[in-house]
């Protein structure tokens, strides 16, 4: 393999084939957005129908690739599968494992990869919380492990948490960034290991207070999914909570948010609500979901949902364009 | 007044004049969204050289909202001053106030307001926190006061929490949510007061956790930011944390998500972060967000929020839009 430099397109750069490891929603998902880069993808699943599931979600699947501007032509001719794990793995540059959330599963999985893949191919995991170092236990060169964990859907959302393994080596870790940058996704390294990682954590600290006021009667289910699209969810889609903060501090910036508002958040902060999943907060929640949401089949929200995630990344990609012309 | 049955605009409706008590950043952001409404908007603010602030606010924020596709056609020469608030609601529909959030301060102004106000006009404050029953004790009709309370900026956010008094009448409250409807907000009416009501909640709640997980250096200000807009941004701009919750279940929808995933929330949810301001806190975070936002001046990053708030908006308004056809 010659190396290019940064490539536009990984098309053109050091990562030719994957190996997706579990073809699943996530893996599936990863394989769409793989393929429509221009990448040869084998999945390697024990299912039986592991074919049809996956080429079904490609059908749903590239068409929104192709309305990203990525080039999705044969991309179903570059997809092959494979049930022996080493096969499909022993020529390929990358490797991405979406296997169950299992550390003795994965511990095993990793050493036989190790074994049968390519010295320099990345091994990257999707696990949403096992680390690296647990993960890595049964490998020669456990450092080599790197976690690159999507959001769902993998295709569609930009950010990869990425999560090295603590004496990880950092022109590896560069190399991984600079993959998942070549598809056009934002990888974000993590410094430090917390459970849940970041995104799950912060969405998680937001649903406890959902729940809460739900349970509470404050609002229902479908009230509070509207306060959340109308204000904070547009808010956050184009500036994070520190930029959102630092402008809402007027001329002063965050330091003057801090100075003012800092007070009534820090009163308010020890008595935001804590949820559990009783009984009667489950039948609260779930009488009003069905309320709201059964009126349409599942797969139609999720596409009409899917649109709408596209719409937004494509308004925002053409006026960063149109600013940088 | 003619009852003209649910009007598409306001400028053909129940609603014409309005007053603006108190003229800073959220009133002057109120008066151009009533004024490109095709609303007359009369501002009462003590503060000297107010009409040259909000004057030039409107400049910033009238080429916006035409882009909504609102008519913005002397919005300016609708505009009018007035110190004594006596005056300014003396026959208006509609009176929004922005007064400084201090109990003794707006009993006194709604006892004035509702003397000189007609009694069909609609009494809205855009408080975040001072309850109905507190502000309106010195009011004969303390019934009629309704919060409208805004997300900033209030002529670009489409949300507006409407919480009544307890005793509120609830052909009053349709009539105030008709009214904000007309405009093109989403006002979501609360069924009981939580301090901070919903949306500064849920805030508060995410922005705790973004304070720990940047004070233990899992990630810095810019990076934290960054896990947002490249993920729980883009998907909640489209999608409330219940509906999300419901795709991400499978065909098996939030129910099947809570039995699944339910167990790890509960575990994860004591453990989330608790944060404070204190010095070292404000330390970090100070230092990082001027490394990461001092290098625009603020004016220039705010412009470019609303910009791509907007943009957020139109692309998925004209998603809905086509699908309705």
């Amino acid at each position: 393999m010659t190396d290019l430099g940064p490539a536009k397109s990984t098309s053109q750069s050091d990562f030719n084939h994957a190996a997706v490891i579990g073809g699943g929603v996530i893996g599936a998902s990863w394989a769409a957005l793989f393929l429509a880069n221009g990448m040869s993808v084998c999945i390697s699943d024990p299912a039986d129908h592991i074919e049809r599931y996956v080429r079904e979600v490609l059908e749903r699947a590239l068409p929104d690739l192709k309305a990203l501007g990525l080039n999705v032509n044969g991309a179903q001719a570059r997809l092959t599968f494979d049930k022996d794990t080493s096969r499909a793995v022993a020529n390929v540059d990358v490797v991405q494992e979406n296997g169950p959330e299992n550390p003795d599963f994965k511990q095993k999985l990793w050493s036989l990869i190790e074994k049968a893949a390519g010295p320099k191919t990345l091994l990257f995991s999707s696990s949403s919380g096992i680390v690296p170092g647990v993960q890595a236990q049964a490998m020669k060169d456990p450092k080599r492990l790197i976690i690159g964990h999507p959001f769902n859907p993998p295709h569609i959302m930009p950010l990869v948490e990425i999560l090295s393994h603590e004496n990880a080596d950092d022109a590896l870790v560069e190399r991984a960034l600079s993959f998942y940058r070549g598809l056009g996704k934002v990888p974000v390294r993590l410094h430090k290991a917390v459970p849940g990682f970041v995104g799950n954590r912060l969405q998680a600290a937001l649903f406890q207070e959902s729940v809460y006021l739900v349970k509470e009667g404050v609002v229902t289910v479908e009230e509070l999914d509207e306060v959340v699209t109308a204000s904070i969810g547009i808010r956050w889609a184009t500036a994070g909570p520190f930029l959102s903060f630092h402008l809402g501090g007027g001329p002063g910036g965050l330091k003057h948010f801090i100075e003012t508002l800092g007070k009534s958040l820090d009163a308010m902060w020890p008595h935001l609500g804590k949820a559990t999943f009783d009984g009667a907060t489950k039948e609260v929640l779930l009488s009003q979901a069905d309320a709201s949401f059964a009126k349409q089949p599942i797969p139609d929200l999720e596409q009409k949902s899917q649109r709408e995630q596209l719409a937004v990344m494509e308004a925002l990609n053409s006026l960063q364009s149109a600013a940088a012309r």
